[in-house]
């Protein structure tokens, strides 16, 4: 009997920490929530400092220790999760199981692997939980309203940048062809990185035409790009406003229908008075 | 008899092969279009690499090799379709009848013009067979609806671009002026290239100004740029509003109400049948 | 009464030369406004081909020629639009009266003053000209629209830019106080330039932070001018959407009342039907 | 009662100076207001020039005896405000009253403080200044509209702000792992400052991606920026739309019909007086 309250009790123990880590509804859930969003931006900073020269010189051992007590926090919290989820080798393969893990492995690695660049590379991985804090712009309204307005019209923006690409590729290669190799137009990509540069009016100036011709092509693409901002913006604009217009959320007490607009007073689905 | 089944099985085997090039209505039609894009920008792709340096070096054989396939396949495409064609000779003198035969023509020359910077230049027609893609473009919807709205506020557009040269050549002969040769500003055609560059809001920096008062001047031009780069953004936005409200322009027949939601089928006014 | 029947004819050809100038109704003078724009746009691409060296040196004497040509053909302009004006010393003084002037002026002068750069200088007044091309835009149904809708929202561009201003003002002075004078934030005014072209989104790269800290308020800057954009375009889109709205056009048949809103039925100005 | 009038004099005297410095509403106020601003214009050119060699070096001397004159004046404004306020202490501790004592305090400073550079850091500090012209915006019609239009959609700017550092944190990193320290890609932070500048589309040039890769990832995240700039636009233009339609918010009160225009005093929809 005592192995099975023991066992009752490492399972209400696994639920209550379950419930814990993956609901924000309970205040202890949000609490957990803000506190590892505060935890990933710490070691994120962290991941930073270390790249800077300067800091690293400096302040070397103090930022391995705190990145040890990161790493160690981490990892617990990873075998927690891997304990309280429900599948846990399905939840361990999964997106952010694979995210999570790869947070506090180039820790443990540093010991074994003493090449410095290469620690660094991996310790970049543990950028990836940026990915968690992604995650809970879903919960935010405003985001998911901006969401909804991107993804009704993707269609138009994906035709819009495959239109782009095309352009680019065009002018790329006539500025290839037009350009001398010493302006840095060296290849057909580089001349197309170039008037991707150019079209977004991104503008580094590391690679510019020299010939007058050039120069005339280089206007015409920076006019273009400058015009056709305009697509990109009409399309979210309208969309935005849709969604906003549509914002009034009146369901249809017969039929179910949603999204009327603003001053309508019967169903546009089944007639019936709002 | 012979003769005569053969040209019958011969009539028989051209139309079938002109529904499967010319029409994108049957199944086959369909694949060879999928094909046919496929083979155009691998063929882009393959020209794109030869002109980077390293790729040539350490790839150049096969490069040729598979240049040699697509051209062929290309030919016989252009052979295909000319023979399929119900006025031949007016296709191969048409925009695409052209350009399909420049799509192929170069790797044939190279054959007989060994110099290697001319035979990549001719290549680079090849490039020109992307307008078959763009072609597509018009059956998709989405892009139909943009490329109407573009038509639709084409003249303000224009008006827009003509307004923009005009305040263009003025401030870069302006600049011409006031700043020194050395800045860059060695002729007036090239100050308005500055002028555009900065207008746009580009700023490669390759072209700067060193005077106060060409700084002060080239401040104004930047704010100029940065506010009316609204203009066609609000141009292509009403337009497209426009574009979306009258996506289904129905008028109801009871009460007159117009601006009704794409998907209505009752009046939101009065509730009647649509 | 050969005098009288002199100047009576004097009078008539005064009159008729008059309207072919002055007005655009009658298609001589369409024509003559027609041929004014490209005499005008074949002088300035004179002026500005004169300004490339390499030109200049091969085409030197073909310029000149053709520059005289052009110069006396304007004189003869000006000197029939002296003739004909109702109030020639008042349009003597006028903005395009001496624009017109000025336009003739530098080539006379070049005579009497030997210095290349001078001249040149005075040559580009030359280019003033164009504003009797902007001018013709006001003819323009599209530029109408565009120009209503820019003047409806002065207003509010107007504190926009002022809030642009103050804005870089700060910037300015904070990054010349953070910035050593070596990254080319040599004095204020420099410095606040930089922020103009950051602001906007230009950047040139002639100056750019080199700090830390510099860098961090450079980044503050960009998302803001990256952000702030959306105003200018806010304003000018919802004013050509009012605009676009009330193109309608119905007048009031009783109080005279215009822009009314697509969907009226009464008039929002007295009350009567439409 | 000598000393009794004289406080009563006094008071009269402190009321009559207070409504002028305090209130805008009757005319001297107004006329103190509107010298206010120029004299802090004029007081922020000063601290430009100053700051300019050129200038400094030939009219220090002039620009040093209106810097006393501007304090002197500046310093009287300041003991008037704090006489004539009604918590003289919690004013000299608000947010104005800090700056008015930092715009006046440096001059003084520069008697005791000999060393140049620290002078003219402190004299920065009169720039705070602006921010009283920036309070008076808020008198402005038109800088309400444009606040109330940005302060509605600020939940949704945050949350696009955070998506996009969020998005420059990651990008900034991968090239910071892709690129070589030689192109300026020497830390993350610094790697993030690039990607800042490149997705806002300023593009300085100082640091350019120089690998095959870099350039693919630079060029995903110019066509991001290029599109997503759309996203702030349409949230203000949005907002701006509705502020617009909801300028006037008058219901009809026979039809219920809304949406009426700015001006309108009779429904468009029945007619009726609104």
């Amino acid at each position: 009997m005592s192995a099975e309250t023991d066992r009752g009790n490492h399972g209400a123990l696994r639920a209550r920490i379950g419930r814990i880590i993956h609901d924000s509804d309970t205040p202890a859930g949000r609490h957990f929530d803000v506190w590892l969003i505060w935890a990933i931006l710490f070691s994120i900073g962290l991941v930073m400092l270390e790249s800077v020269d300067a800091v690293e010189v400096r302040f070397g051992t103090a930022l391995r220790v705190m990145e040890w007590i990161i790493t160690i926090l981490f990892s617990i919290e990873y075998v927690l999760r891997l304990w309280t989820s429900k599948r846990p080798l399905r939840w361990a393969v999964s997106f952010y199981g694979v995210i999570d893990l790869l947070a506090v492995l180039p820790t443990y690695a540093s010991v074994f692997l003493p090449g410095a660049q290469a620690v660094v590379v991996l310790r970049g991985l543990r950028l990836l939980r940026i990915f968690r804090i992604l995650k809970l712009f879903n919960y935010v309204h405003e985001a998911r309203v901006l969401l909804v307005s991107l993804a009704a019209s993707r269609h138009r923006i994906i035709v819009f940048m495959l239109a782009v690409l095309a352009l680019v590729t065009v002018f790329g290669t006539v500025m290839y062809l037009v350009e001398p190799k010493e302006a840095g137009f060296t290849s057909i990509p580089r001349s197309i990185y170039w008037a991707i540069v150019t079209l977004t009016t991104v503008g580094y100036g590391d690679i510019a035409p020299v010939t007058g011709l050039g120069q005339v092509i280089a206007s015409g693409i920076m006019i273009l790009g400058y015009a056709i901002i305009a697509i990109p913006t009409g399309i979210v604009t309208v969309e935005m406003a849709r969604q906003s217009r549509n914002a009034r959320n009146v369901v249809c007490g017969q039929c179910g229908a949603k999204d009327h607009s603003d001053d309508a007073r019967y169903c546009r689905a089944c007639g019936g008075a709002l």
